[in-house]
């Protein structure tokens, strides 16, 4: 999926550019009539769709150990012809094979008021967390201090080359709260977590993440208030959509001498201008 | 945490050494005795612990919108003094904070049959997929091949460097199924259900992951039969613990010239021996 972002490079400054984003989205899947399981996924391309979510159920079926073997299973299907129900797959176990939803080792599901499934999904999402308002202007220079501070901060604590980090800092570069988990969502619960018990305003702050940027990353930085988001890596097209809809900056790629905007760009400045 | 490995590399053979690992340990966060959410996480070190963990519960609920303000946290307590009770932690919202579960944006939790917090669901897990026995040598040539042969692979597709890729090799390290997704657990539910449907026998076959191997990774796989787990980055603890358990090989660093065995050596053989 193509975007249109503000690209900036040392030498260069600001310039405007298309990047390709690995689109995420919502699949559930049903059984019965019942959600069993909502995955943030990526889509095949084309013809590919069905058949790449047909195989992801197959194998969260039996990852979970809902069917043990392929003849437990009749059939999977598309849930509808609407744009909404291509994201929904029902499951059609044969008549033999009972499922217990009790028997499930984890229950990964969204209630059925959410869905999580849509438009709709995220129009719950901004009801209930309102956009970013702040201005909260930030220089390249600042956002390019970041990510040395962090991997200088982070490589005295993870020793084992498996830890996310994330961390927050002010518009003038200074870090405030650094934390490390394996899941990245988890370093920044902790790092939410933290401000929130400190009392800090965190309106106007950047919150930096190791890895990449997902739709869960910005729905927790939003609940946070956070307007300014950098990952080191690439931002997921449900991500980019959101915080153009929130009113946050997100800012993918941030290395040495270079990041990518996906959205916000205007809170972003150069020494030049 | 520490863990005896075997180190492979070009022009040294195996070798025994220490490995660091980063923690993986279940965290459920209970709201007036009812489990809202068990998430896998990363403990902090010593004093650390209950500090990260009371800061991962209030960024958490704050993320939810399960609170909207420090003011609406009592406080947040561990549920017990026993070992399995570390991972548990009771949060009290203040008096006027009301919470309705139904109004969670998603519910994340396990039922509490499973708990998901301890030894006793690693054991109901093996109880419902017993351990790997197939011999299935395999060269450490074949093995050094894969990520050259999928990382060819995975570099026509994705463009946007946001992608993860899971990959089925035969024990020749012919690639016989690649699949990419945002998330790492989606391209292997689409490759294990891949093989499920062609009706493959893949229990001498080798998975192979981009990035890093946790403990989910390894139970999806072994639901599969497969008995050889390789990553390109590290793997977890609960991971490596989890494939002692159930007689996998688990590879990780698997990178040019170099890969370190965490569990599962003897299916490992050099042109040497």
């Amino acid at each position: 999926m193509q975007a249109p972002i503000h690209r900036y490079r040392t030498g260069e400054g600001l310039t405007q550019a298309n990047d390709e984003l690995a689109v995420e989205e919502p699949l559930e899947i049903r059984i019965a009539g019942k959600a069993v399981s909502v995955t943030m996924r990526t889509p095949g391309e084309g013809d590919h769709r069905a058949l790449h979510d047909t195989e992801l159920a197959a194998g969260f079926l039996l990852s979970e150990g809902i069917i043990a073997s392929a003849a437990d299973l009749d059939r999977i299907e598309p849930c509808g012809r609407t744009q909404a129900d291509v994201n929904v797959l029902n499951v059609f176990l044969t008549p033999g094979c009972t499922f217990d939803p009790q028997s499930l080792i984890r229950h990964v599901f969204a209630s059925s008021s959410c869905g999580l499934c849509g438009k709709a999904t995220l129009d719950a999402i901004h009801q209930q967390f309102p956009p970013v308002y702040a201005q909260a202007p930030v220089t390249t220079d600042v956002l390019l201090g970041l990510t040395h501070t962090l991997a200088k901060h982070q490589a005295t604590f993870d020793r084992t080359g498996g830890l996310h980090a994330a961390g927050l800092f002010d518009r003038t570069g200074k870090l405030l709260v650094t934390r490390e988990d394996i899941g990245r969502h988890n370093a920044v619960d902790k790092v939410i977590g933290h401000a929130l018990q400190a009392g800090w305003a965190t309106d106007d702050h950047i919150l930096w993440v190791s890895g990449r940027a997902s739709f869960e990353i910005m729905q927790k930085a939003l609940a946070a208030r956070i307007p300014l988001i950098t990952a080191v890596s690439a931002p997921s097209s449900l991500a980019v959509e959101f915080a153009h809809d929130s009113g946050q900056t997100l800012i993918g790629f941030l290395r040495e001498g270079r990041m990518n905007i996906y959205a916000g760009a205007q809170r972003v400045t150069t020494p030049q201008n």
